[in-house]
């Protein structure tokens, strides 16, 4: 469990970025990543990242948020206290602080991706960030929405993950592990009993990840849904 | 679905309860029923509850629950925009209204049920309640633990249901109906999207009942648990 490892000691090397694991060969690559709190502006990229999960998950049909709707019920309550959305951006050159995104509740975490080949990110321009114009060539390359859930037995919140998407051209780089340790390391934090999400059955690479990341999967569980008609029908319902 | 049933008329015989559909005949033993928002005080209860629910699901190992972790992560935030409990309650008599219960928030919903045969409940003295100074001799005879989670596809709120628990005397009588039902209509009340839950896949029984309200069974998905040991390692862990 790479993530569980004690950290690396600083690179010594002066031109190389701070979180270079010593004794390795910085490549010809370096991708710089951050990870900090969404904001309300970043709903245009997390409505386009939503659909595009829907397409990877085959469930397009069921998909109908729309910019305006993530608007009117995201961003209600302080992070972590509900609805919390991190975002994760990439840039080929290092993130300037800034304080639009010195959020006291979560300061911004980057780390650098060592590459041996560039990327080549066909929606760059589409995912242009904020960040950009004051880091760089900053886009979005994923997500992660979370909220807290609780355990009677564990008598805890938890969190549960709804959503953790990377976009295709970031994915196996070590991004995605990045942003679910996020939000192990910030349950771990606030005390929190567990960390909970789901994955369809037949996606077996997630599971293998999921796995290494240290997560057990619940084999005997089925999720029951209440939606749509079947749900509307209880507005009248004489208990 | 019993429970989207268009509402009886009231009853105009004036000895009757007044929820005692039209046409039926009231038989010898009415088992008065009442949901309310739980309160600090049900704690003790909440605690028996669990800890019952534990043994039926065979996973008393996993249960840690104590009266005091209970307290101290509970009631931390208004009913519904976090962790929410309704009580059931039944008595052989009428509840009396009493303004502790009248929280404005969610007025206590009553009705009645029409026995056979009286119920032997060995635990009735473990589980009196405030209630039954006011009321009678009111118990708790189960409850709904239920927190809002959050669905990207539809960009709406819903209700996730973490237990739903009646004790084993007071089952196949509609109470369980009653208590999915306060919570689903409470959903819809919001404008929420889904209301959801999780069962064992042996749990026939449940299963069929689900199904009967209106809700649907994932096959395709696993719940994936970041817990413990595996959890507390990311305590340090370099993004």
């Amino acid at each position: 469990m790479a993530a569980a490892a004690p950290p690396p000691p600083p690179s010594p090397a002066p031109e190389a970025p701070n979180d270079v694991p010593q004794g390795s060969t910085p490549r010809g690559h370096p991708l710089f990543a951050r990870i900090r709190l969404a904001h309300p502006t970043d709903v245009p990229h997390i409505h386009k990242l939503i659909h595009q999960m829907a397409v990877f998950e085959r469930l397009s049909d069921q998909c109908i948020a729309t910019e305006a709707s993530l608007s009117s019920t995201l961003f209600t309550s302080p992070p972590f206290q509900s609805f919390t959305i991190f975002v994760l951006e990439v840039s080929h050159t290092p993130f300037v602080e800034h304080l639009q995104y010195n959020n006291p509740a979560y300061p911004p975490i980057t780390k650098v991706v060592n590459l041996d080949l560039p990327i080549n990110d066909p929606d760059r321009d589409l995912f242009r960030s904020n960040g950009g114009v004051l880091g760089g060539d900053a886009c979005v390359a994923g997500f992660v929405l979370f909220f807290p859930n609780y355990s009677t037995f564990l008598a805890k919140p938890g969190f549960y993950i709804e959503d953790l998407f990377v976009r295709e051209c970031y994915r196996r780089k070590g991004l995605g592990k990045m942003l679910l340790s996020a939000v192990a390391k910030q349950a771990v934090k606030m005390g929190y009993g567990r960390v909970e999400w789901v994955v369809l059955d037949w996606n077996v690479n997630a599971i293998r990840f999921y796995e290494e990341m240290g997560a057990k999967i619940l084999q005997e569980w089925r999720i029951c849904r209440l939606t749509g008609d079947a749900l509307n029908a209880y507005v009248n319902a004489q208990l």
